[in-house]
């Protein structure tokens, strides 16, 4: 075992503290990992605070990490010691079920093992990224590219491939209309990587507060949904909309704004079922989708598409001691558009 | 004006009855039919008992229809006197939107003309099919191959194309997996096409009352839904569930028997929003999907291909004082699989 300084919640109320963690022992496919930047999640502050269930405390929250490759073990072939690599959302699958061997290992059928709150091989708890360090199989672990600003970087693996997969799927591209709703984490990135697909980007945000930001990542219009003309005027222009906001949406009037075969995916999700009216989804042969981060060989095409075309998110690097102000900030939208924990911080802290 | 017998509504809980409607004098790109065959659709009877708004009584409905041509107007093209043809659920649309320059004219931004119940060119109601003639443009009516028994040929228009359209757009073919849910006059001919596409189909239906007939018309396996082991047993299986039951359905439950990437398509609604539970829907990056009808270039596309393939629908023939007690039998799913009435016996009723 070795233990890693960490910023660790140890309840759903209170902030979170500085503390040491264990990581375990470099097995033969692990990868130890000295961790340089951990991107903070809206995910973190719910999980964290028993939104989605039950928490065992003490719990190291962070599924956006970027660090540099400290050891390997003996039978490790893809990494070696001193590579830039990232761990995102996922630390290890079944490997075995007809998603995983696909590539698809965020759909393992058995439930892939979350970073942080998930069951661990050993029957313990993962523990994430707010840390000096972690362990983590090679199969889980992402190469990221000279190009991509290593501080900048950690964003990717969970902002970034969440977009970028619905965006792929759905082929987003020339010729194609895209809408992105929300202009945070999630939806900024969704209007770079669109963009660089060359697809025509159009920002769906409360209000026009954000406009000249999202015209400089690449949207090429910008409406305001608090106007109701916005959606008399966008009738039937989508092909595809991708829906960053978890907050429960009238989902009706967004399928009304997708074109012939159009598909609104949603990324982030209220815990409540949505309505969804049938009579809208007829028209134009509309659907509703969903989707979930990414594969693993699908996150590394992200992060080299991301290096090849020069994007990468908005950060607001901080130190460990300002987590949870930025939890707070993250709660209040804000945040531009990311914040990135520097751990050097955490050694001090 | 052209005087025909036809079988009207009157009210919405009495019986249809007798009596005689007027046609438009056949204009430039006119068809006048004699109407040999009207299917009865669930439609027809939602409509009258004003289940989807206000009806402007009298009316006659009808919208899967088979007949002869017996005259055309100038202009006509497509059409000579004596030729086999079809009208389905529309009769025109604005011809000039996106959906309808594509030739999808279901999807009409301006809205087709509904076959019946719809707001004609002169300002008055559209009147269907349960009739001995209509006139239609041109451009609205299908050849009837002669592969296809004429008796048969009217549920096409309707049930046949409303599940060919969702088929095709959602690829059923080779080595996919294609669940049918319900099997009534949309279902057992989703089973007929789905097979013929070469798709592996599955029906899935409250009981295994209708299971010989299901293997009969193609489907390789039939569950029973009423069997709670059928959605463990079946969880992540079907590339493309089509749904043709109209009462609200455990949505999530169905969803959750997609694999990665499926699609469910409902062609039925209830009128009320149907609740769905994103969780659900970011597994395997499933999609919820509506689909109405078909353009007039797929209907054909379809008939086409129904007669290649020697596919027809199971029809029990009636004459029209039978008409009423049909539709009792519709409403109470005691139908196998479709009525059909033979429009030469309005002239006696």
């Amino acid at each position: 075992m070795t233990s890693v300084r960490a910023y660790t919640a140890t309840s759903a109320a209170g902030p979170l503290a500085p503390g040491v963690i264990e990581r375990r022992d470099v097995g033969p496919k692990d990868v130890r990992i000295d961790i340089h930047w951990a991107g903070i999640c809206h995910s973190d502050i719910h999980t964290v605070r028993g939104d989605w269930g039950p928490v065992p405390y003490p719990l190291t929250v962070g599924h956006e990490i970027a660090g540099v490759v400290a050891e390997v073990g003996p039978e490790v072939t893809r990494y070696r010691v001193g590579d830039r690599v990232g761990v995102g959302c996922m630390v290890d699958s079944c490997r075995e079920c007809d998603n995983c061997r696909a590539g698809r290992e965020q759909y393992c059928l058995a439930g892939f093992t979350d970073t942080y709150n998930g069951t661990d091989r050993d029957g313990g708890v993962t523990q994430g990224g707010y840390a000096t360090g972690i362990v983590v199989d090679e199969h889980f672990v992402l190469r990221v590219p000279e190009a991509i600003p290593f501080e900048k970087a950690a964003p990717l693996l969970c902002a970034g491939i969440t977009t970028y997969s619905p965006l792929r799927r759905w082929n987003a591209g020339p010729g194609k209309k895209v809408a992105v709703v929300g202009m945070g984490g999630l939806g900024h990135m969704a209007v770079k990587i669109a963009h660089a697909m060359r697809a025509e980007v159009t920002v769906l945000s409360q209000t026009l507060g954000k406009r000249e930001d999202g015209l400089r990542f690449g949207a090429d219009h910008y409406y305001a949904t608090s106007d109701p003309t916005t959606f008399k005027r966008l009738a039937n222009t989508f092909d595809l909309i991708i829906n960053t906001v978890s907050a429960p949406l009238d989902l009706d009037a967004y399928l009304a704004l997708l074109s012939f075969g159009g598909t609104i995916v949603s990324v982030g999700a209220p815990p409540e079922a949505v309505p969804v009216t049938l009579f809208t989804l007829f028209e134009n042969q509309r659907s509703f989708a969903g989707s979930k981060i990414g594969g693993i060989a699908e996150t590394q095409e992200m992060l080299d598409f991301c290096a090849e075309h020069g994007i990468a998110p908005e950060v607001e690097i901080i130190p460990a001691e300002r987590i949870n102000e930025a939890w707070e900030r993250v709660l209040s939208s804000d945040v531009r558009y990311r914040f990135v924990i520097d751990t050097a911080t955490l050694d001090a802290a």
